[in-house]
Parts: C-alpha cells; structure tokens; sequence
C-alpha cells in the first residue's frame, strides 16, 4: 500500500540548523585531534557569570551548520580512515534483487541511495569487531571517541567525583569518576557493554552501549503496510536523533525496504538497528511457513553489507517453548517472536535461528554487527509478565550469549514488555546473572496496561526504574503505542519521555556528571533566567511555547516572577528577599542559634522568641 | 488583574454526560440501603462473554444524566441526613467582608453561589470528626461508604485474593483481602488513614486516604492574579473529577476567591483542600509581614463554614529552620513556606502557624476540617533534596502530628518536590517514622530538573515509585509546571498521569483487585475487542481517536490486525493461530516435553527434531 512516486524517492528536505539557543561545538582527546567528538553548547546569560553548558550530543551534522546536507552523498565517513587501517578487505557486494525491494514496480520504486561505499568483510580469523580487539587489549578509534564523549563534564570535577558518586546507588555497577579509553576496552572485552559499529557504515558517530555508562534510549522508525515512504523514514531519523536517540531501528516491512534502508545507512551518524526476520518474510509473500535458513542468511549479509549495525535475532524461540505460552492473557506479542513460534509448529523443528546459531555468528562477526538477542516471548501484559516462557527464553539467551562472544561478537540483550513495578528488579537481576553481565536493552516496560495513548508514561516508570537498576538502553515507546503508527509529534514525545527515563536513571547511579545539567537549570529557574532555563531543557521549544502562552511578552522573559502565582506571591521571590535580608542581617545566625537551643520546648513564648 | 462581569459571574455549563463506552450505576453496602456509593460500568462487547467491569468512579453527578445539574442549587446532599442525626448544632454563619472577595468592585463581583447551607460546628468537647468516632468505636455512614467504594472488585474474589496478594510489595503496609468498616474504623483511629470530611460539606462523596488504601490523586485548579474566573474554575473541578481526580485543592488567589470558593463547593463530590494563607495574604494586600493570627484565624473560620475539607497549614516553617534553606540552590519554593518565613525573619518570630497551633486544631476539630501539614520547605531542585531544612520540618510536623492527634483532628503530611530516583524510599521511610504513619501527600516527586514542559512525565516516575512505597496520595503535576497556568488538556493530562502512577503503585503494591482492570483491557487487546480496549482505558476518548488517525475506518474497529504490523505481520493473529493449532495438534505437550527432555544438548540435529 506504499505509494512512492520517482518524484519522492529522493529525500529532500530533513531538519537542520542548531537546536535553539544552542550550537555544535567538536572537541578531541589529548593527542588524538584526528578524532572530532560532537558536543552541543548552550549558551547562558551574561549575568550567570557561568560558562556555555556543554551537553550530549546525538543530533549529527544536521545540526551543524557548517556541513553542506546532501542526503544523495550521504554524512561524513569520520571512520572511513579507521576501518582502512585495519586492513580489512574490500569484497564484491551481494546484488541487489527484486525481492530485496518487495518487487516494487518500476514507476513505484524508491530510487537506491547514490552514495557510493566501499563494503568490506573481514577473513575468516582476521580480528574485525570490537570485542575482538578489546580481548586482544587493542585500544580502537571507536573506544577513544566514545571515552571522550561519556566524559562529558566529567574533566573539570574529577577531584569532586567520589563525593558526588557517593550519592547515588548503582546496585552493582562500577562507574567510574573518569572514564578512560582503557576502561572502555577493558568493559567490551568483559562483555559488559557494546560500540554497535558496523565496518561498512562509515559514517557513524560511535556511541558505547553498557550500564558503567550514560544509559542510551533507541528510537523505533520504519514505514509499514499501511502507510510511510522513504522521505518520511530519513526525516524521522533526524528528528529522533535531534531530540537524543542514540540509537535508531528501522523495522520497515513492505516495498522498497532495501533502498529505503541505503538512504537510512547512508545519512545516519547514529548505529541502525534491524529485525532481519521483518525482510526475510517479506521475500516469502509474508508466509512463515515459507522462511527458510538461506533466504534468512542471505537477508543477513544483505543488510550487513549495507551497513547495519546491531541485528535484532530472535534465537531463543525455542520449539519447545511454544507451548508456555499457550495460556497466557496476550499469547506472543512480540513479531519477530511470533513469526519463529508460527515456523517452528508448522515444521515441528527447533527454530531455524537457533540451529545456525553459530553460521549466524560468523556472518554478523565479518562485519562487526553487535547482536541483539530478542526476547519474542516477552510478555504482553502485566498478567504474563515473568512467567516460565519468558524467563525459559531468557535462560537460552544467555547460552547464546556466551556462544556468540566464542565467535567474537558483539552482544546485548532484548527485555521486555509489560512488567509491573515489583516484578522489574528480578528481570534485571536475572538477566545479569544468565547474559554474563552483556548489556541489558528493554522496551519499557510498561508498568500497567489500562492506559493506551499513554504508553510513553507507563512505560517511562518503568524505563527509569529499570535503567537504574542496570538496563544500558531503554527502547522508547510511544504515545502510539498499542493503537497506531508514530507520527512527528509522537516521535518527539517518546524521544523527550525517555531523555527523562534515561536521564533519571543516571542521576540515581550516580553518574559523577549527571547532575551538573540539573543544577545548571535550577540555578537559571532561581535567577529568573528564562531564557537560560528553556535552553537547558531537553525540549527549549516547547518550554518556551509553554511559557508565552499564559505570559507572551518578551519583558516578561526578564520578569521576577512567573505566571503560576503572580508577582505577589512568588516563592523563588520571596527566597531571594530572605536570601539578601539573611546576608543584611549580621545576627542572623545566631539568632538562629537560640532558637536551635530552645528547640525542644515546642511553645515558645513570644518574649522570649523577640 | 481578574476581569469578571456579572454575566459570567453564574457559571452555566459545566461537561456532563456519561464518559465514553459507560454508564453511572450505584450500590449499597448490605443492610445499608441508604448509603448509595456510585460506580462505573463499562459494557463489553457480547463476544467477551464477560459481565459489565466496574470500576471507580469520581465524576460525581456529573456524568449521571438522570441528576438534573444546577450550579445555583448545588449538588444532592446525600451527606445531610447523617450529619443531622450526630446533632452538631447549626451556628451563626460569619458574615462575609469585602476583603473576602478582594475588595472586588461591584461590577466586577461574581454573585455568591445561592445554594443555602446550613453551617454546623461542633461544641467544645463534642465529638465531630471521623477520628474521633473511630476512636470511641463508632462507625460512621462516611466509613461505610469508603469500605464499599474500595471493595471495588475484591467481594467476587476473596478466595483467591490471599494468592494475588501475594503478588506485590507493600513494603511493611497491611493491605487486607477485604475492606470491611471496621478496618477503616481502626486504620482510621490508628491515623493512618482520613476521610477528610467537613460537616459543612453534605454534597461529598466521602474517599479514604491511607496507605492500605487505593492510591489517590489530587488535581489543583485555581485562578491566579493573572488569569482566569469563576466560571472556568468550577468546570475545572469538573473536568479534573471526570478523569479521576479524587480530591482538587482550589489554589485561588486574587478577587472573588471567597465566592468562586461557594461555587466549588457546592457544587463539588469530592473533597476540596485549600492553603488558607494565600487567601489571608490576599486580605493583607499581598504584604507577608502584615500578616497577623487574627487575620489567620478568621479566614480559617471563613473557609471552614464554607465546607473545605481540608486546609494546608505550613506550620513546620519554624525561625529556626530558614537560615537552613540559605544556601540552596533554589531557596524556597513552596508559596506558603516562603510567606511564613518571610513573616518569621520579618519579626523575628517563631511562625504564628507554630505557636497557635493549639488553637488551629480547635478551630479546625469543630467542623472535622482535615490538616495536610505543609512541606514549606521541600526541595525545589534535585540539589536541594532530603537536605536539612527539608528533614527539620518533616520532625516538626511529626511533633505537629501528635499534637492534632490529641486533639482529635485528622492528619495528613505535604512531602517533596523534587527528589532523584535513589532518594525516594529515604523520604517515605523518614515521614512514616516522624509522623507516626499519618497519611503522605506528596507532590510527585520531580525525578529531575531538565525537562520543563515534561514535568508531568518527569514527576510521574517519582510519583509511582513513591506511591508504591507507601504514600497515599499523590498531588499532580501537569506539563505547565515551572512555566506557565495548565489549561483544559493539561488538567486531563495531568489527571490521566497521575492515575497511571496511581495505578502502578497499587499494583506494585499487591492490592487485591487492581489488576483485573489490566486483565480486562488486555483481554479485549488480544480478541481485538477494539471498543472494549478503548473504554477500558483511562482515557477511551484518546485512545479512540489515536487509532482513527491511522485507521479511521469503522471496519478497522472489528480487524483483526492493526496499523502497526499490518495484517502480514500482526503478533497477536499469528499468536492466536498458534493457540488454536496447539489445539488442534493433540501430541503438541508431548512433543514439547521430547524437546525438554533432549534440552540439555545445544544443539538438537534436525532429524531428531522431526
């Protein structure tokens, strides 16, 4: 039902120019100044007297005016130098077929990106994935990019950053004050965290994956059945990733999946997810009976060689597994999950994923694409939620995990689902215990069912506490969820609503930086800087469209009160009086004193408090 | 600033009519034919085979179109004939003053609501209030109705509720199977809970507050200097209890505060809380430091005849304490706690709220006015949380909370703010230790400061997590929070997302019947009873619509798929296709356990899966 015109198959215009009141700024680590790291600066109000404040920043070159967007030649290959040093070779990429694009008509098919890319793999035994170098004490590009980018705030308080740890819980974690390119190498080596960075998309902004770091939050985009074309899909990425997605999966099914996918990979600084399954039931008219292994490896190295960086597989459906969740309230909610359960009762065999587990390993290990290990039995509801099927499947994750590191990939865990709030810790507890500490990657969860067009709500209680406990990336959900596709709006708030989540968690960890944001905003809200406290927000626009409404004038952008309570009765008003009369008042303190001592009478008379 | 012509001085249409998919139904306790507790019932289609769900319901007569609405009339006293029998004497009704209203010019005076009441207060020594009937033994009809009004649910599933209990943490709390009178009664004597229930407020449908209750959710509405009128603050109320707000507190500042508060309450179901400070300083023009007790006292009087349920008295904002809040980042930001600091540092006196605080409970005991101890002093910033000031105060309104105790009034603590995620359970544990487990009231609390225009998000998690802890209800936060007045749709959202995190906690927290609403909905989400899944949820009207926007047909209101896969790859299809050929394959379970069996080898070969 797609309906692409040639005319549209090109996608033109995507959003660019800085976020307001802020812009891009790059800074390198000590002796590397071939390595540019983005950071985003907002500017404050002279009378702070605070430097610009420098936040993450996912947003890319779109949000960088100085680099010229034409999305035909795609972004910058920053790790094109990178992954020519290794030595890793050029192959003959696969021919693209008909069926790669669900057989679209010529009049009706999405011209394929013309950027043009080199696609390599690596030999068999030839050290290409980051977790490869890392256990050979390798220090990459990717590990010192993403050590400078986690530091972020960190270099200026390493002297405080004990203290301010201190203040958190981290339940096991073991972040450091200061995060070096060995701490990076030495946590992917241990399996605990992910630099998802296929050696055919060159133009990633590497970004680490692990729960010793900044929680990440993922973006779902993705045409479908019903509705969606390419334009849209490229745009979406750049508005998910200007409001802080680290990272973006394109679940498109339908036509032109191949050559949408080209212009996705090819304009994106961020790593690209996919659930190769989606595609390969695709090139069987959608039956899954009809999958087979080979249309399923040929999917896989299809997507690999264009550049795809982390593959959602489901490989712990096990055929055996089926029947647990025959009683459930909400069956197999998830795709992919159900898709497996359909092919493995159709042919009364083991899934087909799980009995190639190790081919399956050795193609995604040629190109350095991190697994996602997916939970297709997660539950659907808060009646199912850890129950013996997906606990089952969690267990053969964590089997599979251990196989996958042998064959030297990357690996990260999918969790649920719906979940409700006591039943979160034992998920994140188990999942460390079965998956070896590999990163834990959850959608939600949602912590009730009853509230559809609310979904990014219940699930972002559910995100916060989970990413707190140890959950390295949180799948964003959003207020579509259950009911529609995400429109722009809907992106944005899922986007913002998991920025709060991931946000929140890394300030409960105590995330030596975390706070700094928070304090910065705090102070503006208490100086009356409105314009410094919308820039500090995750969202500038909409605090500030928020604010004009109930007060538009621009004098009262300057004004010492708000519009909650007016000018007489403003608290933060009334604090500064207290604040400047506490300063006049010499005897203050001691007044105060007295009244300390008299404290534990609870009368005082009123002589005696004059 | 208020602009009100005597036009719009009678409101005139407020939102009625059953809310979507449902209708009003009423029930009463065994025996007690009298006492008439309104519910909700939502029809389900014939397909379900299941009965009408009913849920809770605080719409009041609103949505009940065999109630005739008339603002000038009030509401239906079902309260009258009970409070008549208790023999509390009717008074002389204090005379209203200009200042009252602001000194509101003539032709800018909103008429007082006509409805006639008759104004009671208890005699010195005469027992009035719930605590003090539940301290003797009695049972009041307020008691019955609330045990009704919880047992939602619980009476078709007593046998099994041992078993679902046991599916929750309620960290310490005693949540029964059952909510017979009697257990009210004792938590009531015990002060852990409060039916906040003014004698001169016959119109309440009375709601129990305490942790081994449902979780409640309060909304706040009120005009403010700079915007807003009579007319929109009743149908504020409205709207607010429509979508499940179980208590509004009327913030009110500024002119016509005395007569738009008629208005409220008599036309309002739910209890109405108010800070009867803002209204003194009103009377004072505005200026802290011409505040007096007298002028305390006698709005105290004045609201307390006109039926508010209950009052926040910040009378833990000690002299002593203010010097604490100099260094904060963000001072003080409760309104009440600056003004009565402002007061403290002007005189150099101990809070009058403090040292009169005898005669408040006095006052406040003849009409079984309920206190809600303000936090003056909480956190206005993740920096400034579970500091000294904050704590102080929280030991000063334990001490407070006794004292009111003994005197026979009902009690319940304001708590923070702003609070990261690892400092939660810190504040809960603290306020039950200090006050003696007198119900929390706590707003939010904000899990971090960067996210301004999402602090209803922001504050959510907090509020779930906190209200599964143990408090008892939650004041809401709407998106306008730190930046401007929440207008209609922020009042929904507000109110939906607080009885999200509402929900969560009493889930989390093993309440015996919560979770058959989420088994319901998801029910009906797995049969694709689409109607049914919309007027199950919170909000039936935006999950309607949600849909429409990407499948507007009425066809696609019975498909069995939806926009998000599509039919090709609808989970919950394949999942029921699964479910009947599990059933139509008889040897499925024994095939399953050859697999369990064979389990321990990774790798099973093909033949032998076949």
């Amino acid at each position: 039902m797609t309906i692409q015109s040639k005319a549209a198959a090109r996608p033109g215009g995507v959003t660019t120019g800085p976020i307001t009141g802020s812009h891009k700024t790059y800074s390198s680590p000590a002796g590397h100044p071939d390595i540019l790291v983005p950071f985003r600066e907002i500017a404050l109000d002279p009378a702070a007297s605070e430097p610009p404040f420098r936040v993450y920043d996912t947003s890319g070159p779109f949000t960088d005016p100085a680099v010229t967007i034409d999305l035909a030649a795609g972004l910058p290959r920053l790790r094109a130098p990178w992954i020519a040093a290794r030595g890793i070779a050029e192959v003959r990429a696969r021919e693209v077929r008909p069926e790669d694009n669900g057989n679209a008509a010529a009049d009706r098919l999405v011209a394929p990106c013309p950027a043009d890319l080199t696609v390599r793999a690596a030999r068999s035994g030839q050290p290409v994935t980051q977790f490869e170098f890392a256990r050979a004490g390798v220090i990459t590009e990717e590990m010192r990019f993403v050590a400078h980018r986690e530091n972020l705030g960190r270099a200026g308080m390493v002297e405080g950053a004990e203290a301010r740890r201190a203040d958190g819980e981290d339940f096991g974690a073991a972040i450091p004050p200061f995060i070096t390119p060995e701490f990076v190498r030495s946590e992917i080596a241990a399996g605990r965290a992910i630099i998802p960075a296929n050696i055919n998309h060159p133009e990633l902004e590497p970004t680490i994956i692990g729960r010793n770091f900044l929680v990440k939050v993922n973006a779902n985009i993705g045409n479908s059945a019903v509705t969606s074309g390419a334009a849209e899909e490229v745009e979406k990425l750049v508005w998910a990733i200007r409001w802080g997605a680290d990272t973006v999966m394109d679940l498109s099914t339908g036509r032109n999946i191949h050559n949408i996918r080209g212009w996705i990979l090819r304009n994106s600084p961020v790593p690209i997810g996919t659930v190769p399954i989606y595609q390969a039931l695709e090139k069987v008219d959608g039956d899954p009976e009809k999958l087979t292994w080979e249309i399923f490896r040929d999917t896989l190295i299809e997507q690999a060689e264009q550049g795809v960086d982390y593959f959602t597989i489901h490989a712990g459906v096990r055929l055996a597994y089926v029947p647990l969740t025959a009683n459930r309230v909400t069956g197999i909610v998830s795709r992919g999950g159900s898709i497996m359960a359909r092919w493995c009762l159709a042919h009364h065999r083991e899934s087909f994923l799980y009995t190639h587990f190790d081919e399956i390993c050795d193609i995604m290990r040629a190109y350095d694409v991190s697994f996602s290990l997916g939970d297709g039995l997660r539950p659907g509801s808060i009646a199912d939620a850890n129950d013996r099927a997906q606990f089952a499947e969690l267990e053969t994750l964590g089997e599979l995990t251990k196989i996958a590191w042998d064959k030297g990939c990357q690996v990260m865990i999918e969790g649920p689902g719906h979940v409700p709030m006591h039943k979160i810790k034992i998920n994140m507890e188990k999942q460390l215990a079965e998956c070896g500490e590999a990163p834990f990657y959850t959608l939600g969860p949602l912590t009730t069912d009853i509230a559809p067009g609310y979904d990014h709500i219940t699930s972002a209680i559910g995100a916060a506490m989970i990413g707190w406990f140890g959950t390295a990336m949180l799948c964003y959900v959003t207020p579509k969820e259950h009911l529609g596709l995400p429109d722009r709006d809907d992106v944005k708030t899922g986007v913002i609503t998991y920025r709060i989540a991931a946000h929140a968690a890394d300030l409960a960890k105590g995330h030596p930086a975390a706070r700094l944001r928070d304090d910065a905003l705090s102070r503006a809200r208490f100086d009356f800087r409105w314009e410094d406290q919308f820039n500090l927000a995750l969202d500038p626009d909409t605090a500030r469209s928020y604010h004009d409404l109930t007060m538009p004038k621009e004098a009262h952008k300057v004004a010492h009160f708000c519009s909650m309570c007016g000018p007489k009765f403003c608290s933060m008003r009334i604090s500064h009086d207290l604040r400047a009369e506490a300063e006049r008042i010499a005897g203050l303190e001691s007044k105060s004193e007295e009244f300390r001592a008299a404290g534990g009478a609870l009368y005082i008379p009123e002589e005696a408090a004059d």
